[in-house]
């Protein structure tokens, strides 16, 4: 059984303009569920604070973001020393990989391929955790404790992706303590953790752990990934070494002032919330009640599930779905897709062509 | 006499944000003439292609910001393997030093702060070659050779900040010579290049100089700061290696719109040609004009001059124009500041604020 090349020709979703190039459907034209974003959003709030500061864009942006770090700290009640700010949290991985030099980093397979791409930047070894599908994609605590004793830098997903999974806090602090002991350290992605109930994370053990490092994105959950901005937490010292490794100004004006105006939106956050809480069960659910259809836990705004039926990806793709093709992801492997959470509505219209793409032949495409 | 501390805390102009505190005038109010943004700018295409592309930002930008540097390569009539971008510049200009990670960084001081922080980042020495005021901030042809001999990058600003001066070319290429026979690397910071009547380069002549790399910026000219553009030019082996460096999805969606219709509006173009050959004459002799006012060479967007009057930038300040103080580069001192060419009826209030300032006693401000 041949499977057609994921669109991830560059190892990430929501690639619209290779999906249009491959399926011969317009990008605007897709309705993508292979980038995990908020489908609630940019709230009214992020659209008048993009709105309000359009004029501003013939300046330099603040080249210390210094309105949006105190809107930051105030928010999560943390001093502003503890904050760096990047153009997308991306940027700050690749900041921090390059403030710690590690000779060896940790992963969880699977994971986001950033975190590979910038440990290979810097010239780092890879030294990798599998988390198992016979285990539900949960890694062995046993063997994430024994890594510590290998690694400079552990990245853990929290939640991960693609499975969604969240190492539970305890063996986080454990792991945290066993890096500090080596001087070594933790960087806890919670890019989606906004996504998650309770939201469980290390922030208030920073005095605790000056050895961690906590990421953070504003793109998915602000819906603004075209905008660009994340932040860190870590202490005053490494994050003055972090964001002295990178640029200035790399916070544009506008991406500026929506986080200062999506931060606040708590009103926003509840929605989201609510949102969730109703249509990932139903999503989920209905994913697993079709035929051959296998998904795995989690409780964030994405599912990842396995389907044997071929070439799955583009079937969908030129019904108008685009659907992640986790065929890359090491410790995955042909078979596996992720898809983003969205509203009933669009879920439903997934839904549809998962099923049709399942029980019809429909013609192969021509290659390009 | 003292002088009051220059506003750059930060090392650059356009701090807005430091201004507005310094000089107790709400930023919205300062006539900024301390960036060298063009003042006929966002052109209506830019403006109209931000419109358009607005709905986009909840989707993640081209990665590969492929149809962007495909406008690039169109108009410059280059390949798009000899293209990189990013999030302005000074993004490009540390991948730059992170790719070459240069030992010694040659400087033509007075320039550029971001020449020096980008060499810091990476550990290099820096070797400076003095423009000498009294030769009207021309370097020594025989000391930019001899300086060829010793390091690894050599950052030319063309034209270059503060003094607007451009090395000629036929200097640029013999630096490019000895650079290329010890395999070294010749760094041209073009980003005001747009501003410059023929826009003397190197671009044609990249094939027989794979170690060359010419930069560019898309904010000053276009006016969009806020937003973040920048481009480079080189081999693309070369153009590979600096990508590979630098974060994905680091080019906005809205910059990139934005780069697309920029670089095909030749009536923006010709505006602001018209504009500057107007306006910088006129500029440049009613400060000379000034009494004790001394200004220097170049056929750019901003002039530099000298002046004795002190506390000169808080006084225009708080008057609501911002200039630039240069106290801070190197090979400068204080009294020489920088400020851009604006409109004619802004000139006016320029001039009119330094006439003022250099006339009257200003009531010094309460220090914050």
């Amino acid at each position: 059984m041949t499977q057609s090349e994921p669109i991830e020709t560059f190892g990430h979703g929501g690639d619209l303009w290779t999906a249009e190039k491959r399926l011969g459907v317009p990008r605007e034209k897709l309705l993508d569920f292979s980038a995990n974003i908020n489908p609630l959003g940019p709230p009214p709030s992020v659209w008048q604070a993009i709105h309000d500061n359009l004029a501003t864009i013939t300046a330099y942006p603040d080249a210390k973001s210094r309105e949006l770090k105190s809107a930051l700290a105030a928010r999560y009640h943390q001093s502003v020393k503890k904050i760096s700010v990047g153009n997308g949290a991306a940027e700050i991985l690749y900041g921090i990989l390059r403030t710690l030099l590690p000779k060896t980093v940790g992963l969880v397979y699977p994971c986001f391929s950033e975190y590979a791409e910038s440990a290979a930047v810097v010239g780092a070894k890879l030294h990798g955790v599998y988390a198992r599908e016979e285990d539900d994609f949960v890694p062995s605590r046993t063997e994430l404790l024994a890594a510590c004793e290998e690694v400079d830098v552990f990245i853990v997903g929290h939640p991960n992706n693609p499975n969604g999974r969240l190492v539970p806090m305890e063996w986080l602090r454990e792991m945290a303590v066993r890096l500090r002991e080596r001087e070594r350290f933790l960087l806890v992605d919670e890019a989606f953790l906004d996504f998650v109930p309770e939201a469980p994370t290390l922030l208030q053990e920073l005095e605790e752990f000056p050895n961690v490092i906590l990421l953070r994105s504003m793109t998915k959950f602000f819906s603004i990934p075209g905008l660009r901005l994340g932040f860190a937490f870590a202490s005053p010292e490494l994050t003055e070494r972090i964001e002295r490794e990178l640029p200035p100004w790399r916070v544009n004006a506008l991406a500026q002032g929506v986080g200062i105006a999506g931060v606040q939106d708590h009103d926003f956050e509840a929605r989201t919330v609510e949102w969730l809480r109703e249509e990932r069960p139903f999503l989920r659910n209905e994913l697993e009640a079709l035929p051959g259809v296998k998904t795995y836990g989690g409780l964030v705004n994405f599912v990842l599930f396995r389907c044997e039926t071929p070439d799955l990806q583009e079937k969908v793709g030129r019904l108008g779905v685009l659907i992640r093709n986790c065929a890359g992801y090491p410790g995955l492997g042909s078979g596996y897709y992720r898809v983003a959470v969205r509203s009933r509505e669009e879920n439903l219209r997934l839904l549809t062509a998962l099923q049709q793409a399942m029980l019809e032949e429909v013609p192969t495409c021509p290659t390009p």
